[in-house]
């Protein structure tokens, strides 16, 4: 499983992904699953993958290809594409044509291969957008009535962005938000796993403004997953029915 | 959909469901889904309901007729059965007959018909238990460990009583917890819907101590659910990271 979260906000993009991945219960690995892709100042674009690795990794690979090929265009390169909207399209159709690709050779499997990606990004003099794109490759658009997407294991950290998280949302509090969200996905569901990847792209800043990795035992995290803990219970004492 | 949750704590059992069923998005009805059987101060059993409201009404009804047949014996009827495991085994077996009936003739659909249940409750001389069982009759317990069983929609609702309940939490806390758990549920998906059931049955009283039906717009609910919105958005502001 996995559990990826984006928001956007009218300050910025906050992004924020898990890293392990599982087949079956007894065979849990770590991998990356936020990727970027930026050329400082002038376009940033970050990649969240959630479904089977050979999809996600296929697609990547193929993306990148198509970035360093020497007929690379705006219609194939997410690099050179004009529009957020045209590089959200050119993801889609790549993760469908991968999807499509391993499903057929994995036929004789019950079994059907699939990944679904949020792709949040800004090209200069553009806006920033943020998408979530389905395996079939078409895709939806965080709008400011919901300005956070989801993928893999949603249910758990949903609640904590409804109560909190508004367009109006200040990249700190954002950054706390989605911590907190993913520390109640962390507790319930096994099949999501530290270390997480953690970026924040400013309003027009057109790069990754900050990124870091969170390992196991994060003095900080810990911090605030404890806090949390107390806050919730003190709460909980505190109301009257 | 549904969201039903039992506690087994050692003061006694607590049990609240919702009463939205669906046939689709645009078919909603309300219907109940938590049922007393008592014989007040030798037994009391409550079953909760989640699944096909054909599976799940018509089990009902054949547990109420083989209550109330001629040759009726501690074999067939749950109000005769010597133990809560008997009436747990009976349960079970009716529901699996039952969905195997109403799958049988639902054929020529592509569709399952399908229902899960809690049961709760407690004989003069027994203890109290607190069984989940599965719609093909078997079932697993409530332990210690983890005093709680949920049956429907039960990620959003999970969290508040992993981080409070445990067996020795009072009765009172208890319906708050439920309540809470409830509560965060309502929110997120809305094919669980008031109005509430909310039973308590106390230790060794061998019958449904307290019950109470809570509607939409009950006074105490909605202050409750208010009170927790703001102390968990306190929460959040007082956090650090």
């Amino acid at each position: 499983m996995t559990y990826c979260v984006g928001l956007k906000l009218n300050a910025g993009l906050v992004l924020l992904s898990d890293t392990r991945t599982n087949a079956g219960l007894d065979n849990i690995s770590t991998y990356r699953k936020m990727f970027h892709f930026e050329n400082p100042g002038e376009r940033v674009i970050v990649i969240m993958t959630a479904g089977s690795l050979s999809v996600t990794q296929t697609t990547l690979a193929r993306l990148q290809e198509a970035i360093e090929a020497p007929d690379a265009d705006e219609t194939s390169s997410i690099m050179r594409a004009e529009t957020m909207l045209q590089v959200a399209t050119i993801i889609g159709n790549t993760l469908n044509r991968t999807r499509r690709d391993i499903t057929e050779q994995c036929r004789d499997l019950s079994q059907q291969a699939s990944a679904s990606m949020i792709v949040a990004g800004q090209r200069a003099g553009g806006t920033m957008r943020l998408f979530l794109i389905y395996p079939e490759g078409n895709f939806i658009e965080a709008t400011d009535d919901t300005p956070y997407l989801q993928i893999g294991e949603h249910k758990y950290g949903k609640p904590i962005l409804d109560r909190v998280v508004t367009p109006e949302t200040s990249l700190s509090d954002a950054k706390k938000a989605v911590l907190l969200s993913m520390d109640s996905t962390l507790r319930s569901n096994l099949s999501v796993g530290m270390p997480l990847d953690l970026a924040v792209i400013e309003r027009d800043d057109c790069r990754v403004s900050q990124r870091r990795r969170i390992d196991e035992g994060d003095p900080a995290f810990m911090a605030m997953s404890a806090a949390w803990s107390a806050a919730l219970r003190d709460s909980f004492v505190n109301i009257q029915i």
